[in-house]
């Protein structure tokens, strides 16, 4: 293993894990000695990762497993469904893996969400090993279990709360991400700054520019404090009861945005991006943050290449749609919008707020 | 709930539950007094049995949820597939069922392990309640947390170890349970008696009668003893990784059965019966139990209502059809088969056996 990697521990009891940062990770043997020997692994990726990264980690692995597989999903949230899945078990069962079978995602959040879930599925459980090939997957999904597929009616409706054995974050494959989604990546990095940790903000406002032009050194830092930061709050609430809900600050304007637009027209951290802009903005008419707060935060957001201006959803009732996209939100209880607000900066809290000021919200961001 | 109506807790830390076991049950709404309020249930049952008792249980649920939707799954373990899993994702999203919602399975196995697993896996997790109709369902599928579908390729290869909130047997319904699946439910409630209770086998031989006459009390008991049973070994062993195992007695030879006669043909109670009746003979032939033991135990089968004499799978080899089926079962490991033998009445241990034993204990019970 690089020598100049570093680790973030996942204390969750029996679901202990470590999350492994650095260079050079994927293509190295040593990356993997700590993971349980087995008779097989199953290497689940994309077409588009596949033929960049597959190979290597293939090679890496050989040493370990005697038999080692691959099936590559096609690639898009589109295909986040159970055909995909079912793929992935045909590959199993055609090929009489047993329970200690070891899966290793190897991808962005959509291969790694489905592993995940069908590591959880498969046998009734069998062990993963993530290997995030995305900022936004580095940052967002090495931490927290959440697994899963979508539904026709829904996103992320079907799934489980399921740990990996190891997350590692190779910080060179980024060098292969397009940069609209290395941006959309550092809106999950932004976001741990408001909700979190001022230090971070700081430190991130310092440091954008190298972050932008893929320094390893910067890199490190911000996924390993972003993964540290995710990984204290998800500590305190493991199965999302309560205070893992800030991590959506930003997301309930953001969904509305995805939706609204039709998924895929703006990214997920696209979307995110507006979403802080609109709940700092909500925040600041609360009287919790002042506006210098909100305009820090929206000059580090646009510096990351990302949007501010939260876009037009009906141009005849512009407001009441947004209204209506976030009621049907999964988060959204018996009609209830719940917003993720600054209380100062540095934390955050949930909570409901009249229609007449997220009007008002909604028409200023949009503006 | 009935005066009379015993409970069997199930002690797992947070995920601790109760079974109640007693008669008029399903009905009474006092029964589900401990559930946590909702906005809404879903009732998920089968053709064969929502028509007998699926008005009962919404009428007792009515004033509890204010919505009791329902689902009604085609009755058969052919039908244990994801194309039923997603009728009822298809009715809890349509409904816009949030994270509250109570699942009940009302009906037998196959109801409850694909309920458990829809619970398990709708939005990562929603609450269920077990109500099994059936005496295998009740005295097996009541502890565990076991629930899954079928994969064209193997049984029970998805799924989740999930608890249920509580099980509610209620033992009037198996008044209109086919005699032949009565039986095949007695085939689990003996096996507790040679794995870990002889007292327990003691009694069945004393009241195998008014079992038979669905006596009330002698009901309750077999029932509730089964369960205590269970429990204290799946507590021990919540995920399966050893000591569990000896439940599976009688289920090595008692797949293979019912694999090699095509599934359905046999009940999964029928392969159970003969196959105790195989493994008693190998625990006999390893100088382990007496004959004499090897007898009562048959007799008791017999009793029951439960064959005792092993099918011939292939006329031209067929000690080597069962052993190639046993081999490709879930629960072999890397080709090696593992046998649930007892060790001394009421206690068993997990063990392999060389070929030619395997074959002779074949040759003798298929004869």
């Amino acid at each position: 293993m690089s020598l100049l990697s570093q680790e973030v521990p996942i204390e969750l009891g029996e679901r202990s894990y470590r999350i492994v940062i650095g260079g050079g990770l994927l293509g190295d043997s040593l990356t993997y000695g700590a993971l349980p020997r087995a008779n097989a692994a199953l290497i689940v990726s994309n077409t588009t990762v596949a033929p960049l990264y597959s190979s290597t980690l293939k090679t890496a692995l050989a040493g370990r497993y005697s038999r080692i597989l691959e099936v590559h999903l096609p690639d898009g949230e589109e295909h986040k469904n159970w055909q995909s899945l079912q793929l992935i078990f045909d590959v199993l069962l055609e090929h009489g893996c047993d329970r200690k079978t070891v899966l290793f995602a190897l991808g962005g959040g959509v291969v790694g969400d489905m592993t995940g879930f069908a590591a959880a599925s498969y046998m009734r459980g069998v062990p993963f090993v993530q290997v995030p090939t995305t900022l936004l997957s580095q940052v967002d999904s090495s931490v927290g279990g959440k697994t899963g597929i979508n539904h026709p009616l829904g996103k992320n409706m079907i799934g489980a709360f399921y740990q990996p054995l190891q997350v590692i974050c190779d910080l060179d494959v980024l060098a292969t991400l397009p940069a609209r989604e290395f941006s959309a990546g550092l809106a999950e990095v932004i976001k741990y700054g408001p909700i979190a940790d001022m230090d971070f903000f700081d430190w991130l406002e310092r440091f954008m520019d190298d972050l932008l032009i893929h320094d390893g050194g910067a890199l490190a830092h911000a996924v390993r404090r972003s993964c540290e930061i995710k990984a204290a709050v998800v500590g305190q609430d493991e199965r999302e009861s309560g205070l893992r809900a800030i991590l959506n600050f930003g997301h309930t304007f953001g969904h509305a945005v995805e939706a609204g637009m039709g998924y895929g027209v703006w990214l997920h951290g696209e979307g995110v991006s507006v979403g802080m802009v609109m709940a700092a903005e909500m925040s600041c008419r609360l009287g919790l943050v002042d506006s210098v707060f909100v305009k820090r935060l929206v000059a580090l957001i646009r510096r990351a290449g990302l949007p501010i201006r939260a876009p037009i959803l009906d141009s005849a009732d512009n407001a009441g749609r947004y209204l209506q996209l976030m009621r049907g939100d999964k988060k959204s209880e018996a009609g209830e919008i719940r917003f993720v607000v600054i209380n100062r900066p540095g934390e955050a809290v949930v909570m409901s707020a009249p229609d007449a000021l997220v009007r008002e919200v909604i028409d200023t961001c949009c503006q």
